[in-house]
C-alpha cells in the first residue's frame, strides 16, 4: 500500500500506534484471485485481519470465508454471512464447536487425523470434510507443516475412514506454507493431491473439491512472484494432474495476501539510546503490540519521515518490560531520528492487530481506514482555518 | 501451589481454559519478602498479573506497585491506590504518560538514558529518578539486561545530568534476570550499584535508594534458592556493600515471585494424532492463549489426571492455526491421554493471561479464585442431590 501524504500528515496527528488500512486494496487483490485462477472460491482466513468492515467488503464481494473457531463463526454470522459461505478450516476443533457450527447449518470441516473425523461423524454427522497433506513447507517464511496436516498416505486413509463413517468425503487441502516464494511448490501439492484422488476413486469414493490453502506472498524486503504467475502454476497443475475430475470445484484460502498490503503500521519513537557501543530505538508498538511476526525475526519495509541519509544500525524495540519485545537487533535507519519521529511498517494488514495483547497496560494499535482519516484532516484543515 | 482434589473436581465441569488462582499464596509471598529482607518497601509489578482481586489484596497488605504504563496507572488508581504507592518503572515512557503520571502525584520514576532523563525533567520536575544498571543477566531464564539498564559508569552520568536538570537523582535499581537462579547475582548487583551511590557522593549526589528489581524464582522444573536463602544475600551485600549510606531505603519490584505459584493453568486435550513418527497432542490453551512464555521453550510442570504410567514423547500444541503456537516438541505425558483429558500447568499464575490474545477468535484464559470454586462446587453438589 503506498504511503501518502495524507497518511504521513495525518500520522503527526493521530495518537500512534494504529494501523492505517485502504480496503480499495483488499477489493484489488480479492479480484486478482478470482480473475486469474480458473473458477475459483475464495474463502478469505479471517484470522489474517477479523475488522468488520473488511468482512463485509468481502462478503458484498461475494468472497466465502474461512473460520477457525467459534468466535469467528458468531462474528461473521453477526455480519449477516450466510453459513454456508463458511468452512471451518481450523483441523483441532473442540466437540461442541463442530455441533455449534453444524446447528448453524457450516458444511465444510477440514481434518488431518482420525480422531478429528470420528468427532466430526460424531457432531456434525453427513457433512463435507477435506483431508489437508502436510508440503515441505520450503522457501516460505512459516512452514505450517508439521502441526498441520499429514502424508498422502495418512490422508487417504483418514479420507477413506471418513466416508465410512457418513461423512461426505469432499475434497483435499494443503498450505504450502505462509509467505511462500517459490511457483513450483504448488505444482508439487496439486500433484500430491492427486494422489488422494486416485487413490480414493479406485476405492469407490470420488472426491470433487481442491483447497490451495493461503501461501501467496505480500511483497517486504524480498521479492516476490506475481499473483499471474501463482496463478498460471495453479491452473496448469490443476489441468494436468487433476484433469481427470469432472467439475472439480477449486477453493482457495488468503489470509495475508488479501490484506497484508492494505494496511501500513504507524509508530512514533519514544527514546533513543545508547548503550556502551549499541544504539537503541524505542517505539510504541512491539512484539506484544502490533508487530508481534516480528518475534520470529519477520521484516518488514520500515520507513521514516526523517530527511537524513546518514545512516546508522539501531537495536529496535517495544515499549513493554519485557526483553522478548525486541523487534530487530539490526535495522538500519536516520542517524538524527529522535523522539516523536514516526515510523512506518509496511505492508502490515495482516497477522498484526490480531495478535494485539493489553501486556503491560497497554493498548493493542487501533484500525483506522483511509476514509476516516480522510475525515480526521478535512475537520483539521477546518478547525486550523477558523 | 498445590493441585487440590478440589480444582480437580472442578476442572471436569468448567469449560476451559482457565487459571485457576488462590490468594493465599499471594499473602504469603508478599510477608515472605517483607519479613526476611531487612526494611524492605514491596513494589508489586502489575504487569506479572494485572487482576483487581490481586492488586486490591496487595493494596490492603500494604504494597506499593511498580507500574509500566498509563494504562496501569489508572487502573490501580480506580482499585484506591494512592498515587504514593506508585513507582514508574519502565525505562521507555511517553512524554504524555511522564505528564500524567505527575499530574496524579506519582513520585517515583525509572531512567537509563539521557533522553528519559530530559523527558522527566520537562513533563514531571523535581521528581524521584533511579537509574538502572545492567547486570550479566546470567544464570536467569529471561536475562533482561540488553533492551533495559546500561552500565555502572553510564548510570552514574545520567544521574549526575538528572540532579542538574533538576531532578531528584534518587537511587539505583537493577533487575538481575527474571527467574534468576544464583544467589550470588544479587551480590554482584549490589556491588554494582554500591559503585554509584560512591561515585555521586564524591560529586556532592547522595542518593538514598536501591531498588533490587525483580529476579526471584518460582518453582518450575529446575530447583531453586529459598527466599531465605536470597534475602539472607541481600542483607549481606547491603550491609557490606552500602552500610555508608545513612537510612538507606530499599525497594523490591516482584512480580513472578508474588503471583507465579499462586495460579495452575486448566487445559484440555481437544485432539490427539499421529502422524508418520509424530505423535502430536493438541490443547485449548497455546502460545496465544496464556502460554505465551513456552514461545522461548519456558518450562512448566505439567500434570494429567490420566492413570497411565506408561508414558511417551508428544509435541504439545495449541488450538489455533500458527504453526508457532507449538508448546513443547518433546514433552513426556500418558500414552492413553484422549481428547477432554486435563492437562495442568502448574505456578502458572505470572505472565499468561497478561498476554492474552483473541487471536483465531479463541478467548483468552479467564481467570477463577479457589473461594469462587468452592462456591460452584457447592452449588453444583445442590444440584446433584436434587
Amino acid at each position: 500500500m503506498e504511503l501518502t501524504n495524507e497518511i504521513r500528515q495525518i500520522s503527526r496527528v493521530l495518537q500512534t500506534p494504529f494501523l492505517v488500512m485502504d480496503l480499495k486494496y483488499v477489493e484489488k487483490n480479492y479480484y486478482d484471485l478470482v480473475r486469474n485462477i480458473k473458477d475459483v472460491r475464495v474463502f478469505y482466513a479471517v484470522k489474517a485481519n477479523s475488522h468488520p468492515r473488511i468482512i463485509s467488503l468481502l462478503r458484498d464481494l461475494g468472497s466465502s470465508f474461512d473460520v477457525a473457531s467459534r468466535g469467528e463463526i458468531e462474528k461473521l454470522l453477526s455480519l449477516d454471512v450466510p453459513a454456508e459461505k463458511l468452512s471451518f478450516g481450523n483441523t483441532i476443533k473442540k466437540v461442541e464447536d463442530i455441533a455449534y457450527a453444524h446447528s448453524v447449518g457450516i458444511e465444510y470441516f477440514a481434518v488431518d487425523s482420525e480422531m478429528e473425523v470420528e468427532k466430526i461423524a460424531a457432531h456434525a454427522p453427513g457433512s463435507k470434510v477435506y483431508g489437508r497433506i502436510a508440503t515441505s513447507g520450503a522457501d516460505s517464511d512459516w512452514p505450517l507443516s508439521r502441526k498441520f496436516g499429514t502424508d498422502v498416505e495418512h490422508v487417504i486413509s483418514i479420507l477413506e475412514y471418513a466416508s465410512r463413517l457418513g461423512l461426505d468425503a469432499y475434497g483435499v487441502s494443503f498450505h504450502v506454507g505462509s509467505q511462500n516464494y517459490s511457483v513450483k511448490n504448488w505444482e508439487t501439492a496439486i500433484q500430491d493431491a492427486s494422489k488422494v484422488f486416485k487413490a480414493l476413486r479406485a476405492k469407490g469414493v470420488n472426491l470433487r473439491m481442491l483447497n490451495l490453502g493461503g501461501g501467496i506472498p505480500v511483497k517486504h524486503v524480498r521479492e516476490i512472484p506475481s499473483i499471474e504467475e501463482i496463478a498460471a502454476c495453479i491452473n496448469a497443475s490443476i489441468e494436468k494432474y487433476l484433469g481427470f475430475v469432472p467439475n472439480l470445484e477449486v477453493f482457495i484460502e488468503p489470509g495475508r495476501s488479501m490484506v497484508g498490503d492494505a494496511g501500513i503500521m504507524v509508530t512514533s519513537v519514544i527514546l533513543k539510546s545508547k548503550k556502551g557501543n549499541e544504539d537503541w530505538l524505542y517505539i510504541d508498538a512491539g512484539v506484544f503490540h502490533g508487530l508481534t511476526e516480528t518475534i520470529e525475526n519477520f521484516r518488514y519495509e520500515v520507513i521514516t519521515d526523517v530527511e537524513d541519509n546518514n545512516l546508522k544500525t539501531f537495536h529496535l524495540a517495544g515499549p513493554s518490560c519485557d526483553s522478548v519485545d525486541t523487534i530487530y537487533d539490526d535495522i538500519k535507519l536516520p542517524r538524527s531520528i529522535s523522539y516523536g519521529d514516526i515510523l512506518y511498517f509496511l505492508n502490515a494488514g495482516a497477522y498484526t492487530t490480531e495478535y494485539g495483547t493489553h501486556f503491560n497496560g497497554i493498548e493493542p494499535p487501533r484500525i483506522y481506514f483511509v476514509d476516516e482519516l480522510v475525515e480526521f484532516t478535512e475537520k483539521r484543515v477546518k478547525k486550523e482555518e477558523l
